[in-house]
């Protein structure tokens, strides 16, 4: 049996169902639960739609006190899932984050390019509707949204008890943002010398739960005890569970506070391949990027797996994000400048590395063995 | 294990992947493969972003010859799967058409609310990369794209094989276009005496192939096999696998006929919930739309299916299309020039119903038995 669930643009009125799978008091109750959910992430710009087909959000803004048109927008757009970390949220029975990790993976993807988020789709395909644990997920992709300062404004929940298996759930994201096409990011823009800085991850984010949960197995590591070398008081399942932390805001700021000049010269989200297969995504052939891997502290988590599941090194850099989890390339003058923005924003910056004349490649010096 | 595959905005130096599970030979020449079937969507509009985190697509146009400036855009946007209908295609061992249905389930819902397509997305879920699989079916999405007249600017590939079973996969699907926000259809414009225009289906379309499956296990019916009461030479499987019809250009060329005049005063994509559950969506409170069900041929696959299923008329009309996948509301006055243009752009149009005062429902007169 499969139904499937439009959530569009959603007025006071609520949501349209073409569902036959949910009783009509539990659809409404359902309907009215994520219709709020998606409303407060809506901003002047998002158009209501009860009922419609598709979710409608207004590129420029035309109203007399707050008008802004773009010259030249960009649309910049794209689609991510959160791989296997629903089995850990599916285990732990825990639904609440993965969606803003869901979100995660998708606005610090647009960002790279100097975008700015607008609007989020998502797609929830399960077993059968279980109205709590759905409504926990888009509960966590609303938060995602509010945090990233872009608009709900729609999704699809598809119901497929032939192709899922009881409490399986996977879900994908999909997310548009604008920029204009002057500020738009440019490997070419990269020059020897800029500085490469750093922002802290807020754990394992959404890459490499794969081999997290072969280790997990084969280490018979419990998801709810305590362990003192991760130096916190949660359980290795809270923090495995961590949300994916969204860069959006602090780089929006950054980027609007520079108007005029091109300071940030590239800028990446490191994912699965590391920081070495994602850097590199923002140089051209003519510049490396060299990092000192001395210069931040890898989180207890990474050390954790990797001495339970007796990774080697250079497996760990490839699939984890170890410890850093956004990089900006910067003109080196205003390296300082930048720091202190991103601080103010509540990050948590460093210094890794610096740009060479090269060949496109991330070099990895002082390297952990 | 899971291996994420991104697919950006490719230029001539092909794609980025950021992917463990594919050895780097069969990588190269699968990025080689899918790039060119990206490359083939593309417009002027779409920037070359080798290796980038996202797609990227110029709204405005602003080169000296064709310059185009949206006044006041509005982003349309929608995400949406094939549900059931990927099983078939996974039976049929035949991939390079769900891909064109995936597209038309996004963009024939983007065109209800005026807008032209853009862009489109994909996320496809495997339990292990098959590259003839994939490729196919990343072909009959580009094949999709380019008879919406989008551009498939991204994707995401995700390996799962512990939610996945083996062959498995699913399919998400998401599109954004763009309308002038005066030009966004309304469904206060709606009027009485207002004309229903219903534009044939290709078939069952995307909706109902879970019912469709079970009628096909119940009364043992052979997907290899040709049913004369099929009138075709086709056999049951490419009958039941033929794509939804993408009404995109169609639509798309009548919308942009007439500029000025608004003549269309509403639209629907019939898909689950039949023409009961959609076309009420494009109607307000105060009228209902009226329509005539012996005005169009029930094409004899839901006869069949109906037969077979011992399936009740109500059932039938709620979960396919029963004919007609696309309906056009217009004034009166304006109702067979429009139908002279959707002919010319291969429609296949009938007058279904008329719009009369009301409460904003759907009411079936000559209602077949």
């Amino acid at each position: 049996m499969a139904a499937k669930t439009k959530r569009s643009s959603t007025g006071s009125k609520g949501l349209t169902y073409a569902d036959s799978g949910v009783s009509i008091a539990a659809g409404d109750r359902f309907v009215g639960s994520i219709g709020s959910l998606l409303r407060r992430t809506h901003g002047q710009r998002v158009i209501d739609n009860p009922g419609g087909f598709a979710g409608l959000l207004r590129l420029d803004y035309n109203e007399q006190l707050f008008k802004h048109n773009y010259k030249d927008p960009v649309l910049v757009a794209c689609a991510d899932g959160v791989g296997t970390k629903v089995h850990l949220a599916i285990e732990m029975n825990k639904h609440d984050t993965v969606g803003i990790d869901l979100v995660a993976m998708n606005v610090n993807d647009l960002i790279v390019q100097g975008a700015e988020p607008l609007l989020f789709l998502d797609y929830i395909a399960v077993h059968a509707v279980d109205q709590q644990v759905l409504y926990d997920i888009v509960k966590g992709i609303s938060d995602g949204c509010k945090l990233a300062g872009c608009a709900l404004i729609g999704g699809e929940t598809a119901e497929m008890n032939d192709l899922y298996q009881e409490n399986d759930y996977d879900l994908a994201g999909f997310s548009v943002g604008v920029v204009e096409l002057k500020k738009a990011t440019n490997p070419l823009r990269v020059e020897p010398d800029d500085i490469v800085i750093g922002l802290e991850s807020s754990g394992v984010h959404s890459n490499g739960y794969s081999l997290v949960r072969k280790v997990l197995k084969h280490a018979k590591l419990k998801l709810d005890k305590v362990y003192p070398e991760l130096e916190t008081d949660r359980t290795l399942g809270e923090v495995l569970l961590e949300p994916t932390r969204i860069y959006a805001d602090s780089i929006v700021k950054l980027l609007r506070s520079y108007k005029v000049k091109k300071i940030i010269s590239g800028m990446a989200h490191i994912t699965g391949g590391g920081m070495e297969g994602n850097l590199n995504r923002s140089l051209h052939d003519g510049v490396d990027a060299v990092i000192d891997e001395r210069s931040w502290e890898v989180p207890p988590i990474f050390d954790l797996l990797q001495k339970h599941g007796n990774i080697e090194e250079a497996e760990m850099r490839q699939v984890f994000n170890m410890g850093i989890g956004y990089c900006l390339i910067v003109r080196p003058s205003f390296a300082d400048a930048v720091i202190r923005r991103l601080e103010k924003s509540g990050e948590k910056p460093h210094v890794v590395g610096i740009i060479k004349a090269g060949s496109g490649k991330v070099k990895i010096k002082n390297r952990r063995k």
